[in-house]
């Protein structure tokens, strides 16, 4: 990975570092975001993100930042090396509490941020995940998009320290198995992949969608389905993926030890093949 | 109503009109807020604002502000005349992601804001509400504080434009009645008044506490149960209420006249006389 810079921000396609203070995403969390990866300086999944924040302003009501603005914006950003692009897009200020202005101007904030650092034997070894008491509420109205009302994320992530683990599984409150807190969930169960739906909770994960095109193009059988962590077959593959990790093989959830996935490598070495993901060397392990 | 001044704002007890662009309660809505009206300059149930404001720092794991630093922050900020204090405790910048930095330095935002105008009428007569379509999510990690995340009331709030609405009824998943996008609701029947509770969604409303204290003290009989519009008694008395506005009796719920309180014109009397809302004078009508 080349080395990271510095943060960097652009706030309407102006360098800034702050954000006025009645904008209606800090007031109510009224706005969509993605987390990118950079990979050499290019943002990965680039038009899939585009399309998903485009779908959430249009499900929030929010009126969506062109493909050219946004590309305008990337181009004054000028990232370079491996790192993360968060790229936010906020109703702007206005409005009469928490109704929204009737022309609303939106405001789109691009930052560009180091990338987490990680072992890189949670690729190649896979990860110890625990199941977080924090459960997600159904809302199908907010279901699926990636809108800045996280903090259910955010009270699961803090449910623990330890550092070995790498990320916690998230339950409906009815129970089925939805996502981590920050990673999409994938089930290989033969020549089956199966994923939880995310109609009701959860966010439509990009580089869910992605491998899940890559492994039917392999001849799997992909399908969303309901999931229970009780009913889980004990040969099934436990997989988490994001736009950030590309995908990570699950060998500890909680204290009991599960078959890491061969699949998953396979994965890693075709995202590191396509430029998608900015992945630790192997010899870096 | 004396005049309302220009907006002002301070940040961590300094004039600003900006926050920093990597805050959290940006990113993710993570943070707590109170609505308090200013009366006469002086922030109405102050102590019961910065309670509620503490509990939900607790809930959310973020340091809260001392009652003192908050006097501090009033002080600085001198507000005059009628208006809207709004007090917003965000976790700061920070952090991996969901993941809260270790030591968190919250932010402390204040802001003092023109009190909204309505029709004299609405404390006298009767608002029409309407039920909104989007549901309240069941999330008893959540339920009861007032934290960043509304886009709930966002999308309730943007089902209608008509003016002559004054609020929208939300509904929990399950069909019971919660609250109005930005009042908690009170129904009197004889002597006898009843409010939804808040456990599972819904925010747990000051001046809601704060009537039926006052109510029970004059011989209601008080306490939370569920309600549901399909079997709302005909003779039943809605009303609505929060800091801003006291307390509204409905009058038109959709297209069904309901009885207009009495109870509602003696409240509005009661807070006047306490100084807690800055009502509109009858004479203004």
């Amino acid at each position: 990975m080349s080395t990271p810079a510095a943060s960097v921000w652009l706030v309407d396609g102006e360098p800034a570092a702050a954000v006025p203070a009645d904008d209606r995403g800090l007031a109510y969390g009224d706005g969509v975001f993605e987390t990118i990866a950079l990979v050499a300086g290019a943002p990965a999944l680039w038009e899939a993100h585009i399309g998903r924040l485009q779908r959430g302003c249009e499900r929030l009501g929010i009126p969506a930042p062109s493909r050219r603005q946004l590309d305008s914006d990337l181009a004054r950003l000028a990232p370079s090396g491996d790192g993360v692009l968060r790229l936010t897009v906020t109703r702007g200020s206005g409005g009469r509490g928490y109704a929204p202005p009737a022309v609303p101007s939106p405001r789109r904030i691009l930052a560009r941020l180091p990338l987490p650092e990680r072992p890189a034997a949670w690729w190649q070894e896979g990860v110890s995940v625990r199941v977080c008491h924090t459960r997600l509420a159904s809302q199908p109205a907010l279901a699926g998009i990636k809108h800045l009302n996280r903090l259910e994320q955010v009270l699961a992530r803090q449910e623990w320290q330890d550092p070995a683990i790498a990320e916690g599984l998230m339950l409906a409150e009815n129970g089925e198995l939805i996502e981590a807190t920050a990673c999409n969930v994938l089930l290989r169960i033969g020549d089956r992949v199966l994923t939880p739906p995310t109609d009701h909770c959860g966010i439509g994960g990009l580089m869910r969608d992605h491998l899940l095109g890559r492994l039917v193009a392999r001849g799997f059988a992909a399908a969303t389905a309901p999931l229970r962590l009780e009913t889980l077959a004990p040969d099934a593959e436990l997989m988490l993926c994001n736009s950030l990790i590309g995908v990570w093989p699950v060998r500890w959830l909680d204290a009991a030890e599960r078959p890491v996935s061969a699949l998953a490598g396979e994965l890693q070495a075709a995202l590191r093949r396509e430029g998608l993901v900015a992945l630790p060397l192997e010899d870096e392990a």
